[in-house]
């Protein structure tokens, strides 16, 4: 099943996608109302309602390897950082390239929305407590992501993760293709199966520490291929069985 | 005034704390409902409702040169990072020692909590979307802070932000007492005036990068004193003007 958040009548509201028809519902896993609209991508918002967004940095070996952080081995946990709500873009929405960075940078990542309160998860319980799957673009201030100890403004400023377009449900995110395109061209080409910590034990570690809340994001990494976006610029994240999410640079 | 957060007949409600009695209002900033009822310190909740807590790092001198984090010289720019509102714990209510941590530390604050939505601040306009004033403790797993790249289960886990007890307003937070006990023992004491970065500028630094939305808090950093916790010590954070948190460890 494929649910969307949209902007019906002015309002916020979940639906389930159903071709070009959705029925609407009360909540991301709330009952159907009864109520059927009009599909309408640009009234699409980011499939989530999150209290945070947790992040895994370095998951990926490749991408390790392309910055330049695998001299000290491999991480033996996983690197966990946060973004606040206000870092959400809707699918489909322009993101402002910041003036204060020389270095904005696109990752790809596959992303899973949290569905029910989850604290001390093992890892084989773990994907119970996902509602869904979608695309996620991880903005990256790369040169703040250097020169600052903790990376609030190079990951967490406004905008500064687009997710969408869909929240899809019953998927297997063990081993799906994820690709991110810039202007058309492939730059990121992966498989989640090349994650270090899989999303089992990313739920696990972090709820060990942290509780998730229904809504919360959790962001699993980015593969090889990461590079600079510049003012026009239109990137593509697509996770194989969730959609593609376009987001124009301006 | 004195605003408090409370639990009344089962519901989290706003109220304003009139000597022994409470004025319910709509919300931290609105309107008071009529109904008056009475003040009872066992019920208080955090005096906010953050979408998240942002947090400045090495911010007083004496504290940067006890952990001896002052080769590189004096910070430039303020060092944000995050904790997710479920960090925030009750004022009076019980931390439980993570078993998790070797070097459980506490760090006594003041804390802003915003009133209005907020972006682009300059210094001079800034504390104008200030609702209020409260303590802060900021509880650190000072191991892991040392050990992680990014200090999420070293800052942002559950219940590691007790907040309270009262959310006061009209004060001005330039320079006011604050002062960390240990089982009635004086560990912290300093003033707000030896920031290195008072609070107009943390809020302007911040909302250059993210927009504060209200409830939202703001941890202005600890002063020199900072030391390891244990099971059946109690801590409490005072800040002039505003009251003592007290914080007992289990």
């Amino acid at each position: 099943m494929q649910l969307i958040r949209m902007t019906w009548q002015g309002q916020p509201c979940w639906g389930e996608l159903d071709g070009g028809r959705v029925h609407l519902r009360a909540g991301m896993l709330g009952e159907r109302s009864g109520q059927t609209v009009p599909y309408d991508p640009a009234a699409l918002l980011a499939p989530a309602e999150p209290t945070k967004i947790v992040c895994v940095g370095r998951n990926y070996l490749d991408h390790i390897r392309e910055l330049g952080n695998d001299r000290g081995g491999l991480p033996t946990e996983p690197g966990i950082f946060l973004k606040g709500p206000n870092a959400l873009a809707e699918p489909g929405g322009a993101v402002r390239r910041p003036d204060w960075t020389q270095s904005f940078h696109f990752e790809g990542e596959l992303a899973a929305v949290i569905g029910v309160r989850a604290s001390g998860l093992s890892e084989a319980s773990a994907l119970a407590v996902v509602a869904g799957y979608t695309c996620a673009l991880d903005l990256t201030a790369r040169d703040l992501q250097k020169a600052d100890l903790q990376w609030f403004r190079a990951k967490a400023a406004d905008r500064f993760c687009p997710l969408g377009p869909h929240l899809v449900t019953g998927l297997d995110p063990a081993d799906l293709r994820v690709q991110t395109r810039v202007n058309g061209e492939v730059r990121q080409d992966s498989r989640t199966r090349h994650m270090i910590f899989g999303l089992p034990q990313i739920l696990a570690y972090v709820t060990r520490y942290v509780t998730l809340e229904p809504g919360d994001v959790v962001l699993t990494g980015t593969p090889e291929g990461v590079g600079p976006l510049h003012s026009g610029d239109v990137v593509e994240v697509e996770v194989e069985g969730v959609g593609v999410l376009r987001t124009p640079i301006v």
